[in-house]
């Protein structure tokens, strides 16, 4: 099937380029890396984003070619949706992909619905840049350096930097002959993961002082007030993650992150590492989630009060 | 060379395997693989260790070979040394060593002095795991899952995960190769990068408390009194890697971090990002480092007189 769209792609003049909507570096770094390839073989390449490009991915080579989708229909020779599971993931961008005279689907989520005319999908690959640097095979072209980065960007940002379980054998492979092109691990690696803002580093601040050990530090608490969180000036997804921090000290089993937010409701985000089922205290207040990470929302409480139930429950299951 | 050491390995019938003091990822790791094959290969095998193994390295296996050195002097046919740039690194075992009949050196600083009868040195190399893992090919080996946990564990940690530049394409080509023997990277990864002590989580919190940024958030500072630093009950090592988290904050050039010892001497750490030249600042006040990093340490002064000084110094850079 891959061989059969890059068949697709060397009869297309004009090609269109669509990544999830919320497009991250797997998504956006893919893109670009289809958008050089097919642009150094002669085709007319657009890449179509929802939104503007997250600041840290300004270094990807081929972010000329992409832009944010402004509503006009042109029809392309060919449009391929990557890394969206379903056709929604594309949002205003459906007639882009409707429109086009051939469509195609490259994914790797085992959910994807086969919503395009060729529909590629591979569950094994831990990022869809492994997909496409193996289309470029396909095209009987090879990533050149600029490709090589973006690519790199792709697979690096899915696997958590080769660390996620999905990362496999040859994801390292793929690694390995994309260095070959010179690329500069160092200084991308930076970029996609070090770079936080001023806010989300204030937010650290506050979650670490409110930090709690109990249980002989077999169970972590932090406690962030909704002033608190305004005094840091971090957005919303600024939160993602520092649950973690406390999930990772030395000796910590169970760990909770106790949020309140603007309207007065309490966010609580559960991790453990080994044995604490935090669905099942998660489940007892409406949540949800799974063994080692779930949460729930508490409604017409306090941080306080949220902060001694949990407690009592985590206790209880030491 | 590397295949005189395998054969010099393959006549020796008991092996002493001795890692560089205070020894880390790469040094336990590869010394733990070396360990594993050469017992498989029917040895008998010593690994000689000059303090505790640290915790996050529990998991490894072959522990069961490895043991603080206790003085007694056996005499072993081979004592290799690894990862040591000279023999000083290897602290009191310098005698098992010289007493053995064949010593070995396999390491990868370009500073290594040569001090056995078998040298192997490859600066091309990451990690000293990347040498042992061509050492078995050399033996007519192929490591089990044992082996290439250990070897991973080397690899990944003096690479920080695949992200420093010493990171190669052949790097990439022997992880490949490790994680087709079934290794858990997920495990692994949280092991040895995640893993923080409580006090220096506080510790975290008292320096991004004290975060000031200044010239549009293009300087980034923090300040940690030994008070601080006692309240936090971190260890004098968990400081490293705290003045990251201000280099790494969007659109910060310079970062300094300021701490107060038990002494009364200020400890001042630099880093910059992309065209300050931080060893400037450092060598006016008689310290050392490149341009990305640097330090020094001011005495007879306090954190604030210290801070004003080094602002007027990083102002006059941007």
């Amino acid at each position: 099937m891959l061989k059969k769209i890059a068949e697709a792609m060397a009869e297309a003049g004009s090609i269109a380029i669509l990544p999830h909507m919320a497009a991250d570096g797997d998504a956006i770094g893919s893109s670009l890396a289809l958008a050089i390839g097919l642009s150094e073989a002669g085709k007319e390449v657009s890449v179509f984003l929802e939104e503007k490009v997250p600041h840290i991915y300004d270094f990807l080579p081929g972010l000329e070619m992409a832009r944010v989708y402004d509503g006009v229909e042109t029809k392309y020779d060919l449009a391929v949706a990557l890394d969206c599971g379903d056709i929604e993931r594309l949002g205003s961008r459906k007639p882009v992909f409707g429109k086009a005279a051939v469509t195609v689907n490259i994914d790797h989520h085992a959910t994807n619905t086969g919503f395009a005319m060729l529909d590629y999908v591979d569950t094994s690959c831990a990022a869809v840049g492994e997909i496409i640097y193996e289309l470029f095979g396909q095209m009987g072209a090879d990533p050149g350096k600029d490709a090589a980065i973006c690519l790199y960007t792709a697979i690096a940002s899915d696997t958590g930097g080769f660390r996620y379980s999905n990362t496999t054998s040859r994801t390292h492979t793929i690694a390995s002959e994309l260095l070959e092109k010179g690329i500069d691990v160092a200084d991308i690696s930076r970029r996609i993961f070090d770079t936080v803002s001023p806010g989300k580093v204030r937010l650290i601040g506050e979650a670490v002082n409110s930090l709690e050990l109990f249980e002989d530090g077999r169970i972590a608490v932090m406690s962030v007030s909704y002033e608190a969180m305004r005094r840091s000036g971090a957005a919303d997804e600024d939160t993602d993650g520092i649950i973690n921090i406390a999930r990772n000290i030395s000796g910590v089993e169970a760990a909770a992150m106790i949020r309140e937010m603007e309207n007065g409701d309490i966010r609580v985000n559960l991790r453990s590492n080994s044995y604490v089922d935090v669905s099942a205290v998660a489940s007892k207040y409406s949540g949800g989630g799974h063994m080692r990470a779930a949460g729930f929302t508490a409604r017409n409480s306090d941080l306080e009060t949220v902060r001694e139930m949990l407690l009592e429950d985590l206790r209880g299951m030491l």
